[in-house]
């Protein structure tokens, strides 16, 4: 089986944004299924791991932006495994016009694995006696020419981050339950005012996903403008018990560039 | 050129809901863009009209399951063309499990077609010589099971529906400006309790496109149970001049069942 595999779609015209662009929660959608089918080709996917109990949890993607595919064109995507540690595995994606080749970005993933019976980590390095590591390419064999995830600190309340309250609801929520990793993308994006869409692209949006949220979970999205970047964080329980800040659900960060 | 054609896709998992299901609004992405594939097959593509400056129009869709298509479950889509009148034609659809054979269910579509530079509604029957007539598919040929859309009349005050405010968001919006069709579909969905989902599935859904709202108009949901069918609406301008009740931007009725 070889390490890379690539999986196309087409741009269709319901999956874009109103400058003809794909909106990137498709693509984060598209990431994932990439991910999901490179894993099941291997006898890793979530389907086969749920048999023995385990399954993959999404905790950090980072998504990097020329361009962005636009209505009715060809894409495909490359994914393969970078590297994997006891806890965590990378996962990188190129994203390329199929037709000719242009590449629009690149991304990057970081993955754990969990006991669904205990919610413990699982090691990925004994797991199905090291089965996993026979499909690593390393960063020297394939390069991914975007920074890894760069860790943020928590908003604090002096810096006055804006405050947007958001109920899950029932489109929000994934087959397991919790709020679906994509659609924090969607939220997020859709705090911005349209304008800035017609002036502005993405050039880098990186999320980490902390703890999950469920249907019943209030949520508390704050935004904050920070020389540029923006930062987000997404809380559940805030004002209640001890931590009246809240809990970090997740937390992202979006660089704009002028188009 | 046969006269009905087949479009086919996986259900991914980041497209059902919590119980394992589809969304009906990803069904209706699906069904919109097999349309699209069909006309753009024969020479009626919404880019090759652009270029003739006319567009089509959805005006009607109503949906009828038996039950949901599930997670990686493969999925046909048989479109059709079963009438065409001066200023509407009529387009159906069959869903069905492609490994099996299965009918999830059927649906029909109303659309027009507008000519963009003067907004004002074409005349099919002469548009090209006639040459989408060649396509139809008489109900006899081709049947269609399921009943056309029932016209319901608009909600008054005295019913005492429920009013839900929504302003449109970046991720509602189309490629032409408008809110996107499918994403009325999501917006209804989401004003009923997830518990509804787990006991009750959607047995039939009808919505018709009135006018369109953009991401300037604060929208209003409204909502009735009347004997057992929900009827919505929404509307633009509320409170607004000589119309206080608004403007009707489309309406819908939904008839679940106990699962």
């Amino acid at each position: 089986m070889e390490k890379v595999s690539t999986y196309c779609f087409t741009v269709e015209p319901f999956y874009v944004d109103f400058t003809g662009r794909l909106f990137l929660s498709v693509l984060g959608n598209h990431l994932l299924n990439a991910a999901g089918n490179h894993s099941h080709d291997r006898g890793w996917g979530i389907d086969q791991l749920n048999e023995v109990h385990y399954t993959w949890v999404l905790s950090r993607m980072c998504i990097e932006l020329y361009d962005m595919p636009r209505q009715y064109e060809h894409v495909e995507i490359e994914t393969w495994v970078e590297s994997v540690m006891k806890l965590f595995t990378e996962r990188n994606f190129l994203i390329r016009n199929a037709d000719n080749g242009h590449v629009y970005g690149y991304a990057r993933s970081v993955w754990a694995m969990i006991d669904t019976s205990t919610r413990r980590p699982a090691n990925l390095l004994t797991l199905h006696d090291g089965d996993i590591l026979r499909y690593v390419l390393s960063a020297e064999e394939k390069p991914c020419p975007i920074e890894r995830f760069k860790a943020v600190s928590p908003l604090t309340p002096d810096q006055q981050p804006d405050t947007i309250p958001l109920d899950p609801k029932y489109s929000d929520i994934d087959i397991n339950g919790h709020v679906n990793s994509v659609k924090y993308i969607e939220h997020i994006l859709d705090i911005f005012p349209v304008q800035t869409f017609e002036t502005h692209q993405i050039s880098r949006f990186d999320i980490a996903y902390k703890t999950e949220a469920f249907v019943t979970d209030p949520l508390q999205l704050l935004c904050k403008n920070a020389d540029g970047e923006y930062h987000l964080e997404f809380r559940k329980n805030v004002g209640s018990g001890k931590r009246p800040d809240g809990e970090l659900v997740a937390q992202a960060r979006i660089i704009w560039k002028e188009q």
